[in-house]
């Protein structure tokens, strides 16, 4: 059973309090390991992803069937293997992330103000992209799909996957998602050396100028440490949902969504507030239902034991500040009318309006991106999208006119933090010739 | 004198690589020191401010005449002492600022796709934001305003300063600069222990959600440490400029806009690239001329002698990759015709088109904003916009049809990936009702 709130208990605020400071994820210090790894792949290069690669996940890169690049006769023999049900999902799924993403592009700007300064900036791709993808069962098709289309939508020409292979398999469903993007340049390789060789680059891989992608801690780690060197996107952690729902809702589908986010990983948390007590009640209920038949059931229960909770209100506006405080990576408004409540909204990843929008949904085909921000980092940060793989280099344009009309106020405050030669540049154009 | 090279010369390549690649920041290893002024600050909140400002800025905040937080009289007797012309030409400067960025605002979209599926999303400033300001002599009262009004005019309702004051004193100049752009909440603190103040919170300092501003090693080891927890801007590098030059240019005017970058930092960069020897020749002399009268002539000198460059090229489109290469944080293209060059610039943050836009120009008063990515970091990044004080909701709605065509594909995916009751969240709509 999850922790019960009403927001009218007197005690209230403090609970919720530390349910929202709650910490999940249990934190590992790793720098000192990941620092002497990327040091070790910055001197010896390929040599180092070899060896950590021997010793991490049991592959051999000079065995021809388990190269350190995959092959495209390899992509291609992988798959084959998959479902073809799951390439024709894995299709849709492609052509509705990008066309959802391509009215993502930003336009270029440029103007001149008043006294005919000319002022704008363009918009360039990132010329090169590393995509991290975990190993083992967190090694999910869906998200290459999610990383690599908005890179592609934006003009990046080089997209370097890498994707640790426990005793050199790599699941042939994340290499038919790669392969359905468009990436052909794919390495076995994973954790703090794939990011270090993606920054630094080594003899065989060259470096890229941004890398993104989920991983453990030590990917995590890698990518702190190299921030900077190349752009990193969040680091991602644990996931949540918080539904919103009046009492009109069917108990059995909002204990399902919730279930769909605890099943991710125990440290998830899956979040009801409520208008109705009982319809808190008959989730609570439906949620240990269902529990007994998922096949993910120890890691979704132990996370709705840990970190679940359901929390009544008076009324769906007492609603929406909570909301905001949670930050929710997902936010489910299962009400008559989301459009009401949305643009009370300040702080989610994103929202899923009315009964019919699982969260699933959106992981999937809904064609929005599914790389979202964790832990309450929605207050400052936005999911996954083309702008992430496109930067602004701003153009500023005067004429002899404009100067004049500006070097003055420009050399004034030159002088005054100290800067004589940033005055100096100004003055001399207003008594030479160029 | 800089460093020659020449494109022509056959073993210029690696002699650019080395160029690009030359490290220019001595780096200090604060990791440990930080992690322990954050944890103390953590633990111990006003007190341990309160003894870090005594030990490492010689401040009492038991000194009526010096506490933590800056009040009102205090920033309105500082403003008094700044001269009225300081004064007039931030006020311009605020005025072309916040007009400029006004254009930056992102819009919402929303949609239904062919099938119905409803997709968009709606961008909302970040609650509250922290600007660390620098003390000492890298205390500008411009980046005050480069780093605020963006800020405002994106929505932000809260912002903090944060700066250290040696003896408590701080720049007259910078709580002007404050003023102007709307800043009320001041505080005289600096360093790591700011940093963790900000993302933290103490007894007297409300939580942010967002960190940006320029600061030294133990400012940035901090940033670095709680990006997670709250939001940052880039990390920032020594300065660089790149200046292209034609043979019909004033090298006194190209030499003053080394100098204005070199003036910086000992560690800053300024390159020319130009297409005439006679040129780059005398743009040498110019600059050894003009080091003999600048104030900051001993720092200037260094960062030319150190890491300035002229790179003479045979013509102006062998200049564009190299550029490119460099990604510089300025580019001033000092060329008859920029319009023609400014769409092959790839990685740069800044263009300054024409012999009439000093880079100086947009320190101050050109209304773009001088916060720009240095150290090659402009092949993934971009400079300060509004963009980094607002943060984006993705909306996604789908009513039973649009569900009943997409649910399949998920339910596929979900299962390929293991994810029961992602499969079930999707499929148990199809069944039951609402």
């Amino acid at each position: 059973m999850a922790l019960w709130l009403d927001a009218a208990d007197a005690d209230f605020e403090s609970a919720f309090k530390e349910l929202i400071s709650m910490k999940r994820e249990v934190s590992t210090d790793v720098g000192t390991v990941v620092d002497g790894i990327i040091a070790d792949v910055r001197k010896n290069g390929d040599a180092a992803l070899a060896a950590y690669s021997a010793r991490f996940d049991s592959v051999d890169f000079s065995n021809p069937a388990t190269p350190m690049r995959i092959g495209e006769d390899a992509i291609e023999a992988a798959v084959a293997e998959v479902d073809p049900k799951v390439i024709a999902a894995l299709t849709l799924a492609e052509k509705r992330i990008r066309s959802h993403h391509a009215r993502q592009l930003p336009p270029d700007d440029f103007y001149e103000d008043e006294i005919g300064v000319g002022l704008g900036h363009r918009w360039t791709a990132v010329e090169a992209v590393g995509l991290y993808v975990p190993g083992g069962t967190a090694s999910y098709p869906s998200s290459v799909l999610m990383n690599a289309v908005p890179a592609k939508v934006a003009g990046v020409e080089r997209i370097v996957m890498v994707v640790p292979a426990m005793k050199g398999a790599v699941n042939p469903a994340v290499l038919a998602a790669a392969k359905i993007a468009g990436i052909t340049e794919i390495y076995r390789i994973g954790g703090a050396q794939a990011v270090a060789a993606l920054a630094y680059g080594t003899e065989t891989i060259a470096p890229v100028a941004k890398i993104v992608g989920p991983g453990n801690a030590y990917v995590a780690a890698a990518k702190r440490a190299v921030f900077g060197i190349v752009g990193i996107d969040m680091i991602a952690g644990p996931s949540e949902v918080l539904v919103i729902a009046d009492g009109d809702n069917n108990p059995d589908w909002i204990a399902a969504d919730l279930l769909a986010q605890a099943e991710h990983d125990e440290a998830a948390q899956a979040i009801l507030i409520t208008t109705d007590a009982a319809l808190g009640e008959a989730v609570d209920q439906a949620v240990e239902r269902q529990l007994k038949t998922l096949p993910r059931s120890n890691i979704a229960g132990a996370s709705w034991r840990d970190f679940g909770a359901i929390i009544t209100v008076p009324d769906l506006d007492a609603a929406m500040p909570l909301a905001n405080r949670i930050a929710p990576e997902h936010l489910e408004l299962a009400v008559a009318d989301p459009d009401a409540l949305i643009p009370k909204v300040r702080n989610a990843g994103a929202i899923f309006a009315g009964h019919y929008t699982p969260e699933a949904i959106g992981d999937y085909v809904g064609g929005s991106n599914h790389v979202l921000p964790t832990a309450r980092s929605a207050r400052f940060s936005s999911g996954l999208s083309v702008l992430d793989f496109v930067k602004r280099t701003s153009i500023l344009r005067l004429g002899p006119e404009q100067l004049n009309k500006l070097a003055p106020s420009a050399i004034e405050l030159a002088e005054c933090e100290g800067l004589g030669a940033h005055a100096k540049s100004v003055a001399i154009r207003l008594n030479s010739k160029g």
